[in-house]
């Protein structure tokens, strides 16, 4: 129960008027800070510098000759293809490059979906009427704003510390063919930083749909962001899925984004031999190819799978002490009052305050100069039912500005939740 | 009239037969040429090479601040889009950046409407039943496919000198609402290098359409593909829609694959402000944005249109010999046997041949050891009617292969002419 439930209202009361004053002296001081951002900080950015210099006009050759500056090449380069490879642990051969936005790819897949279906349906998603998806929630805004876009109906799946509720995924999945797939974070969950249990992958790998046509939208977008030199494993669900015939039932995606560039770096799709052959006539209907030159600079830059470890740890150098002010204020001020998360890894810290409170912090903070992401982004629709989600950025300020944020975001809690009590 | 039906059959049976004893020498020899690949030669690659080392890690940032490395700019950074609106006379804010590919940009299009529909359109295109497109023929086979695998009706249009049969299109637009869409190379023509007469043009811009939710899909492929200082003209079918106000039909594609890159380079779509505010919520639900540092390499190498003729230059300079040789040989060989038409611009020679013969050109050709696109790529379904087109691209193989190539092409001409007539 929340701490301050327990307080006579004069204390309650108190703790208001404190919170209260100290906020209007940053507000007097006109701070603008944003925990919005899930973006990269510009210490970040600089690591890749060197990358840029790896691609010189007369050096633009692949391994195999592939003249990288001309017309070919749909799927990705071969070496491309191997280090992505060696660092998810997908065949090669499973693996499609594909530009700057892994989203792009995610919307692309599901446009596909909608025009000329999947591999084993009998007919284009488009074309059986209503359709669903699950979204494990809070999660990520703008995989639900695919599904809004394309008209796919959203239900809501609890999210736990050990990923989405699969009693309940099981049961949905089973029973109605109208449910199309589901759309998983499944290392540091964003916005929690949750990684699935091995238990809870497994499940996710052997899911017995009434749907022949039903996805898994396997988003693993944070699979190297470790905080930590100790790492948070993620089970291999193309290798369980194998073991339950499930492979078809997989698209997976991943990028460079929060590697290299957000701003130019590289997506990928990865899927059975039985998907990549429905998809790729579509894929080259549609395009001639992905920037070759881009996969080579990030080839030559990145080396391998040690060498993306290697610049992941020094993100993560910037990124920790960063994280850990989020949690150390989060500690000091808000013990009792609300709970959080503390994730090893990802871009995100979810802040849960007392039900009926989220919208309310998020209205002091925005006056006191914090801007926070909207209550609600994380659910579909917009909608957290119980008001009670905040979603926290903490890798594009700086530490300074972080710490003043945080310190602003703690007050408004108190401040909400004493509102809230008091009544 | 074919001048080789004037023959005597023993003048015909001479020249098959000396054509025939040709081709068996170049059998011999065992050469392997390819006269079928539409992209530029390495010399021309070499030209953007500067362009690659413009920019450095620590040097990323737009005009206006926007740091190219990071998240954000859905739709192109201002620069980009300020240089493409002087080379192509389109406002700025008109236009879109995109990726590596204008094909992608094109199926997107094509997609998206099918989805969701066009502005001032009722319906998504996919939910009309039975659509259609016109197509000029022969054409550009990667948008046929675009159809083909959107399941919509291609009709041929037949292609003159002066652009599409505007008599035709009229008429069928008018009198058929299902008619969605017609695609257009307007400028230095895939494959016979037409430019569309300003007649063509405004014809095309005021089009009277049964269907409320009909687009040109107005691809500019060719734009600044000049082979002589004295360019060829291209009527601004914005303006002129304009003036009737139509400017909601046009959906304008162009890139720079064969500016700087093929494999790297920039796509852009243009489109009324009506459309774009239709169109950009679906952008922004599919990507995150298109790799900002390319749009910058692109600024800076080539800093604004004189640049960009200044570039192109210097590829007419390497090409114009290639297509001159390729004209050479037709006007020495094929005169009054053979019809080609003689670009000023653009990446193809159309060489028809007398009706029926084309196919077994292709064969000759193929034991020869040169490789010719296959008869019908540029007509809808693959089927070109009078079995006469071949598509011949000059670009890609050097100057002595290309010379080599068209001998050995002009011979199989002749034989199979002479077969024919000969009966």
């Amino acid at each position: 129960m929340n701490k301050m439930k327990a307080m006579e209202r004069e204390e309650l009361q108190a703790c208001l008027n404190s919170a209260a004053e100290k906020l209007a002296a940053w507000k007097e001081k006109g701070v603008s800070l944003d925990l919005t951002r899930g973006k990269p900080g510009k210490e970040q950015l600089e690591l890749a510098g060197p990358m840029l210099e790896t691609v010189k006009g007369d050096d633009c050759f692949a391994a195999d000759g592939t003249d990288c500056r001309n017309y070919g090449n749909l799927e990705g380069l071969p070496e491309t293809r191997a280090l992505f490879s060696s660092v998810l642990g997908i065949p090669a051969d499973n693996i499609i490059i594909g530009g700057n936005a892994s989203l792009n790819l995610m919307f692309d897949t599901v446009a596909r979906a909608m025009l000329f279906g999947v591999y084993g349906g009998k007919e284009p998603w488009g074309k059986q009427g209503s359709i669903k998806f699950l979204c494990p929630s809070p999660g990520y805004d703008r995989h639900f704003t695919i599904c809004q876009t394309m008209g796919i109906e959203m239900i809501p799946i609890e999210m736990t510390p050990e990923g989405p509720d699969m009693d309940t995924v099981e049961r949905l999945v089973a029973a109605d063919s109208s449910i199309k797939g589901i759309w998983c974070v499944p290392k540091y969950s964003n916005p929690q930083g949750y990684t699935y249990s091995d238990a809870v992958v497994e499940r996710m790998a052997a899911l017995e749909c009434a749907a022949d046509d039903f996805r898994i939208f396997w988003d693993n977008a944070y699979a190297v962001h470790e905080l930590y030199e100790e790492t948070v494993p993620l089970a291999d669900i193309f290798a369980l899925a194998k073991k339950y015939g499930k492979e078809d039932q997989i698209f997976y995606f991943a990028s460079t984004s929060k590697i290299t560039y957000s701003g130019a770096g590289l997506a990928l799709f990865a899927a059975s031999d039985n998907n990549l052959s429905q998809i790729k006539p579509y894929l080259s209907a549609q395009t001639i190819g992905p920037d070759k030159i881009n996969q080579l600079r990030h080839v030559r830059f990145l080396k391998d799978a040690e060498g993306v470890r290697e610049i992941m740890r020094r993100h993560a150098a910037i990124v920790r002490p960063k994280f850990e002010a989020v949690i150390r204020g989060f500690r000091e001020n808000l013990t009792g009052i609300a709970q959080w998360t503390e994730p090893r890894g990802g871009y995100f810290v979810d802040l849960a305050v007392e039900p009926g409170c989220a919208k309310r912090v998020y209205a002091l903070a925005s006056q006191a100069g914090v801007k926070l992401t909207d209550v609600g982004a994380t659910y579909p629709y917009g909608k957290d039912p119980a008001d009670t989600h905040l979603r926290i950025a903490p890798t594009f300020p700086s530490y300074e500005e972080l710490v003043q944020a945080i310190d602003i975001l703690c007050l408004c809690v108190i401040q909400a939740t004493a509102e809230k009590i008091l009544g």
